[in-house]
């Protein structure tokens, strides 16, 4: 049900998806749905902003789990997100950022869980960049280009229908990090 | 008319926006609205895209006048787009950002819309870099990193109500085209 959501508000947005849409989209029993949310298509989104704050510290750290340095991770981390996006024929990008768009500030409670998720994100890469001898400062820095570059690269290539442009975004988002060791200390911010 | 659909696609987006929400935010006499689109609401995006496209070629040109350098481009950009998303209360970031998410690709005439301001922006981006003696490969590859930097910088900034992760990925663009002059042609891609 979450997933069918997640899947839904990505893609369309939480305004054009009806609490009925989930429900058969997820295919589960109606009785239950109530039953497991009362609070309908708000909590079901709650829920929906809880679970992408999950998945994508569990996927930094697996890609972290294959990466040896701040490079890799990107690109691990940018596979994981373009094999959704080109398998969902660049309909599904990322689970929250339609609703981002269209709910922040507006929705206190929501906005709320929305920015913990990108905090969520932004600590996990700044750890991992830190344990590679990046300080935390310049380590923000880098894990905030990282995010915006790839959050703002999905929105470009569901305009344009091709990862093309993702991929370039990454590959100039990989030459920043690796530019980095290249980089005297003292040169840096 | 078309400023007020911008405004409120941007801020909450296609969906969540009627046609009477519109008229009462233009102030426009509802008469003559209809008779100006009588495509209704969704010849008001189209109208609203088209004008995006232009809006942002001039405002890069209205950059680059002031800009004597990639940098100095990128900051009177983001300068531009951040006073927007401060004076709004940081209720509107992009005006087509929202509606991308929401419609593309499900709506292919407006999806081509969309994908036509992306590479308004982009080329706008490529012919400044080339005249300051970026390579128009590496100026494409700058200008994605710019674009989607920009863009995603403002979905993460919604969330948090906060220019402050904005401006941490703006000051990391600046450094990376900073950078370019730094780094002998040979190293580059």
């Amino acid at each position: 049900m979450i997933r069918a959501a997640a899947e839904l508000f990505g893609q369309r947005g939480y305004h054009a998806t009806a609490f009925s849409d989930v429900i058969e989209e997820s295919g589960a029993p109606r009785g239950s749905i109530y039953f497991h949310f009362p609070g309908g298509k708000h909590e079901l989104a709650r829920e929906v902003i809880a679970q992408a704050g999950d998945e994508i510290e569990e996927t930094v750290a697996g890609a972290a789990s294959q990466a040896g340095d701040p490079a890799a991770l990107i690109r691990a981390l940018a596979e994981v997100m373009v094999e959704r996006f080109e398998g969902s024929d660049y309909r599904h990008g990322c689970s929250i950022a339609t609703m981002v768009l269209e709910l922040a500030p507006y929705d206190e409670e929501l906005t709320l869980e929305f920015d913990k998720v990108f905090s969520r994100w932004r600590d996990a890469m700044v750890d991992r960049f830190e344990a590679w001898g990046i300080a935390r400062g310049r380590g923000v820095a880098l894990a905030d280009l990282v995010m915006s570059g790839l959050e703002g690269a999905l929105v470009v290539s569901r305009a344009a229908r091709s990862s093309e442009s993702f991929w370039r975004t990454v590959d100039a988002l990989i030459a920043v990090v690796e530019n980095e060791k290249a980089v005297p200390a003292q040169r840096r911010r």
